[in-house]
């Protein structure tokens, strides 16, 4: 049965968005390479479009491509044949990149064996295909810099980003407390609500952050061990003054385009540590360590097979509608998460 | 002869330079609180005048001791006289407090045993008097943040100042390269010989920092692990820009009074780390790790023995003249310590 779909469907080219230079993608058809021994030809089922893709095809990422690229640094595929020598991927495997910058934005691919890793099956398409950079975010930034026990605090801002709402998600089945921090808009009672019911402990919003009354929450909760910033600006200035001595903000994202600015005495007298956290070099660094990289997507992939962590909601979009996909990414206060789907 | 020393000089009362407000001391004689059994009764010999000791008299300073209060966090004295319980401390001894706030600016004070260290008395009086702030905050945040090996740079700013030219001392004798950053001013060759006497890899202005020749300098050596701040604001920001990926930035003071500004990018893509250190912080935390604080003490005396590491330029000050000295003491481009003999 495997064989025959195999034959079946087997492509020889793919439907691609590519851009030659940084600005905007165009839809473009590829002829496949041959498949050598060490390589995998996929077929692409889903590929969400990030914030970090966006920038990387406006040139303005810390890594870009050679151009031509195709865009899309994440997404999961269906292995549709193997070369001889591949022995750590089976035809029939839902697989995902390993690294940024390989192209998933096209109905189908081939790499190198080495550049996928696979995920089961046994998820929903969308969970995987937004399984490898922000959920893996959420939980190295929750595991890696303090040592967090049921009942700890954790406080972040952007909570309703992928990140945000993984972090809300991950934390919550640990047994730890979320503060979270959302800019002020219109929907804001049902964008609490949503929150909460994800597990969110308390959800607040920017201005509420600035106010004294912020004293108060900390009365129910002990003050944060870590801070999660994925804003910069003074949004981090003021997620820091609420870190109990010795604590650790690390940042992820910078939406304000604004710098983090630390007090002097906050590092001197508090002690507070001043990290960062990017997933794609968390990835670079365990390239030969599988067992980390395994043991992270079991740990994410149980919590969705028991309904603790979903995907953002996401609007699944075809490849011919690319254009709308990326401008609706693209929007300020955006919920929804784009999804091409192949 | 000790028993003689300790009959003869035995005082009943200190010439003391008080604060009973947040200003300025005044000096005043205080009658000695009688030994009791864990006490240790010390004639000062000598006590610095640091930017520290003026923050707290002013009501600036992260702890502040209660009212009035004896001015002066460090300072060497020679024990005359101890209580029938105390093992760790000898009549001859010379000792140095153990933590900030004790009041070091006085002729003669009866402490707890637990509140003093001994150090060798084979070491100059005026190495010993600025012993235990600023070459202890030098090594430790020498040796606790990154793991420096000969031929690794260190960047600093405030050179000049007594942590930076204990930074100098300590790193040349580990045979670590020392980037040193200081203000432009015009006996600026003369400085720069002084600090490359001390074993300065090169002394460069702040306005230099910020030029692209600065390119240059990292083509003779490794750009630098650690980074050393003892400015903030844009010297702060500067440092970081040379530093290596996954590198530390330690910030120990703000003599700018601006905070430390960091690009996101360099926490998410570079890794950089931003940490402060308090010597007084690690002196508490390692109360009951006598082994630490004396194996730190010791490193740094055989330094001083070895003519690797000598204290600062010092004008010693009588203690009738605290006033002049506090003044100079204030004045920018300060090179010379101010020291009080008792």
């Amino acid at each position: 049965f495997l064989f025959g779909i195999e034959i079946l469907l087997r492509p020889t080219s793919s439907t691609a968005l590519i851009y030659r230079c940084h600005g905007e993608p165009s839809q473009v058809t590829l002829k496949l390479p041959p498949l050598r021994s060490t390589s995998v030809l996929v077929k692409m089922l889903a590929a969400p479009i990030n914030p970090s893709d966006i920038n990387m095809i406006q040139g303005t990422y810390a890594i870009l491509p050679d151009l031509p690229a195709v865009g899309g640094n994440e997404g999961v595929g269906q292995v549709i044949e193997v070369g001889i020598e591949v022995k750590t991927i089976k035809v029939g495997d839902w697989v995902i990149p390993r690294d940024a910058g390989l192209g998933m934005w096209q109905t189908a691919v081939v790499l190198s064996a080495d550049d996928l890793v696979t995920v089961p099956s046994d998820i929903p398409v969308l969970s995987a295909a937004t399984l490898g950079v922000n959920p893996c975010t959420a939980l190295r930034m929750l595991s890696d810099f303090e040592d967090l026990k049921p009942g700890d605090t954790v406080i972040q801002n952007a909570a309703n980003s992928a990140v945000g709402q993984a972090v809300i998600q991950i934390a919550a089945a640990k047994g730890v407390q979320t503060v979270n921090v959302v800019r002020d808009r219109p929907n804001l009672q049902k964008l609490t609500d949503g929150l909460k019911a994800m597990g969110a402990t308390c959800v607040i919003t920017e201005e509420t952050l600035r106010r004294p009354e912020m004293k108060e929450i900390f009365k129910s909760y002990p003050r944060p061990k870590l801070a999660l910033n994925g804003v910069g600006g003074k949004s981090a200035t003021e997620l820091l003054r609420h870190l109990q001595s010795g604590g650790t903000m690390v940042t992820y994202g910078g939406m304000a385009k604004q710098p983090v600015t630390v007090p002097v005495s906050a590092l001197i007298f508090k002690n507070v540590k001043i990290r960062g956290f990017w997933v794609t070099q968390w990835k670079r660094d365990h390239k030969h360590d599988d067992e980390a990289l395994h043991s992270m997507l079991e740990e994410l992939c149980t919590l969705i097979r028991t309904g603790k962590l979903s995907s953002p909601a996401c609007t699944q979009v075809g490849m011919l509608d690319f254009h709308k996909a990326l401008h609706s990414a693209m929007k300020p206060y955006t919920s929804m998460k784009q999804v091409l789907v192949m």
